[in-house]
């Protein structure tokens, strides 16, 4: 018998479809890319990254420690920065109420933002690696929202992991679709095969849509409920990947200050980046269920891959131990780049920009897709992040091998087919008359001449 | 019933033995630690790293390329800096002969060093991570050097894996124990559960042994004459890891030079480091089984996690898929970091300075060890590397729990007990009479103090 060299993992690992369509770019000199998820070039803080790390390496005594091992948790002071952050993002500088549903005054426990429970990872995404390997075994069920991001759902392909969908809509995840897919998987045996939710909380991939603080609550307590027909614990593995690049800096549901603490707050370095809906860390009763995926990636520059995640015991040791595995612990001269650029200012300041930048982007692809969309064509504008996400009429597909597809790459336009954000989930059809439009890494020049395109093809097969 | 909550590989995962020894020096402030695996930090290229960096970030044209995301793979250009490098220090500049006993005049095919098969990785440790993930499923069997690399045996351990050992002695591995370990898991019926062999090939963690070209000519064939029975191909996986701290520079296998020949090399950037021991990639006929890890963390900075693979298909494909769910690929900013210093030199003269260094401080250990060691304590001499190794009377244990540990941790000195560097092998027992003693990060007084300090522990225990 010939048997497969490769591991199981290694045969069920496969090119992510985004490689297909990067692939496909480059082949064409002409094309505009709407659907990368790079960020805008133009906006990379060379200058800010230099003078940072002019400073960490200004001397041997401060230099040093950039250039040596670490501990594998992360650097101290940078542990010490971002729960400070996150702390800040959370709760805000002053006092904060908890949302009107809620009523009366809420204190979140500061335990849950401790540095003690934060590990610094090669940016977000290993983290979501990292806690599939520590919570799922093959075969295992995770909960998603349906769409989402589709390389979390190639971590779940890659690790034989099973998902199920759960669906989402314009105001968010929909709580009583939730409960009975639990129902569900509690009458069919498989409970037990449920350690986890994935929810991309903040301006998702691909849809850009937000979960509130309340459905958060909601979320959390649903899977509370069904935790003793578990038999164990389940997680809500919150990504905030997109949670910094929001375009109204100061809107949110835990903004209550007055008109002249707002103005001081937009003076300070980290206030801009500091309000808007809560994570499920501030969910009260929550703190030993959820795990905060974060990043400095995408709101810095995502060649210096620095993210970090919160975690409850046992969840933050085992995770730390198979990093350790992984890699010892992310670069220390990363590391001590992004501290330099918490401490002094230079990262709230950036981010403020950034907000700005795409804040202007998306009012410019708004504007380019009221102009040259046809009627039919329904589209949900994002209050952050870098997505659009437009809807078809569900007879006309947008899929790789559809009409759609293959006239806007011939009219040299790339958009992100909506079908691979879909996954694998027996119990429905993978709906694909959708597409996520990006204006992350595109020029406003290429934003209005791309969606003119895409309109112009559009226009045509509907 | 009440299930865990963790995977498998999640309950696994233990704290690796380092760490403990590491938080027993941070409760000691007078300890000296002859222990960890940490590089010289006088050494580190602080001022040289400022440089390089302050060239990559010097306009936006050159800096935003390092500050986006890239491809999975690895930047382009450090790809092929990388794979040039590593053609040279396998082929040297000139053209090389074969080894003595091979005879005639040996081209080995360019195509094996090609960037197309080589892998950017956060530090060789993450190739190790993710050649283990690709090849081998729970319950597989890893061929290994005994004694060998702990951290290794911890990835072992975490994903369910076996190691069958493999006799290691002063001049390299037991070709001939291989043989009997392969005829064994033949005979058991084991044979296709093996699908690797681990070699630390240069200045081995942790017994500062080279395995000889030679060796690793004998060791491919003896691997190939088993694959049929095994159903599939086994490969080598050479870690290289400590390959350019070698002490001479200029001596090794390939070098056939005239001293002409060598003083026009000393001064060009890279010859210094570039003869010694070849790859197993040299050997005619194996490069389809040979995968080698190779890092510019060690060689330049520990902080800047840069690693390396070259890998055969159907693996580099499965590894860079899985890389990609890891983290999309290593920092494209740490990567234009070491594209700098290949290109400019910076590297190559770090490495000459760090060659002469550890040389020295090896010559310092080696007097201290004759000096105050008891005559009864065999220890191994490195040509490389950052470690020597001691051996006690087979009667004294240096463990965790024994007398010699716990009364050198009360003089204050720290070694790595042997026996953490065994795998759990059924078929012998774990010897405990030994210990790594490294070189690497103590200073030159505290080598000295730390040896005569340990000296006299042991000659009041043997």
């Amino acid at each position: 018998m010939k048997l497969h060299v490769l591991s199981k993992i290694g045969q069920r690992t496969t090119e992510p479809p985004i490689s297909w369509l990067m692939h496909a770019a480059l082949s064409r000199p002409k094309l505009i890319s709407l659907a990368a998820g790079f960020t805008d070039s133009a906006s990379l803080p060379v200058a800010e990254a230099r003078a940072a790390l002019n400073q960490v390496l200004r001397s041997p005594k401060t230099g040093r420690p950039a250039l040596q091992y670490g501990i594998t948790a992360g650097d101290t002071t940078l542990r010490q920065l971002t729960a400070a952050h996150l702390r800040k993002l959370d709760l805000g500088g002053t006092p904060c109420r908890r949302p009107q549903n809620q009523g009366r005054r809420h204190a979140v426990p500061p335990e849950r933002y401790s540095p003690k429970r934060l590990l610094i990872t090669g940016g977000s995404q290993q983290l979501l690696y990292l806690t599939a390997e520590a919570l799922c075994n093959e075969g295992d069920i995770v909960l998603v929202e349906d769409p989402t991001y589709f390389v979390f759902l190639g971590i779940l392909q890659s690790r034989g992991l099973r998902a199920r969908a759960v669906r989402l809509g314009r105001d968010g995840l929909d709580l009583a679709h939730l409960e009975r897919v639990l129902q569900s998987l509690k009458r069919s045996g498989e409970l037990h095969r449920v350690k986890l939710f994935y929810l991309v909380s903040y301006f998702q991939n691909p849809t850009g849509v937000t979960t509130s603080f309340q459905k958060k609550c909601g979320l959390l307590k649903l899977l509370k409920k069904f935790e003793r027909a578990a038999g164990h614990p389940i997680y809500l593995l919150e990504d905030a990947a997109y949670r910094e690049l929001r375009f109204d800096p100061v809107a949110g549901v835990c903004d209550r200050r007055t008109s002249d603490e707002m103005a001081n707050s937009r003076r300070s370095q980290t206030a801009a980046t500091s309000y808007g809906e809560r994570s499920a860390l501030a969910v009260p009763g929550a703190a030993e269920r959820v795990i905060y995926a974060g990043t400095f990636s995408k709101p810095f520059a995502t060649g210096v891959r620095v993210g970090y995640g919160i975690l409850p015991e046992p969840l933050f040791t085992a995770v730390k131990h198979i990093k350790g595995n992984h890699d010892f612990g992310t670069s220390n001269l990363l590391q001590h780049l992004v501290a330099r650029t918490l401490a002094s200012g230079i990262y709230g300041r950036h981010v403020a920009q950034l907000q700005k930048r795409y804040a202007h982007k998306a009012r410019v692809m708004k504007l380019a897709i009221k102009k040259h969309f046809p009627p039919a064509v329904g589209w949900w504008e994002p209050e952050g992040g870098l997505y659009f996400w437009a809807r078809l009429p569900r007879n006309v597909s947008t899929g790789l091998k559809s009409k759609v597809f293959s006239t806007a790459l011939k009219n040299d336009v790339l958009y992100v087919p909506g079908e691979i954000c879909y996954a694998a989930d027996p119990s429905r059809r993978k709906p694909n008359h959708e597409m996520r439009i990006s204006f992350g890494s595109a020029s406003e020049a290429d934003i209005r001449e791309g969606i003119k395109r895409l309109g112009k093809v559009l226009r045509k097969l509907i």
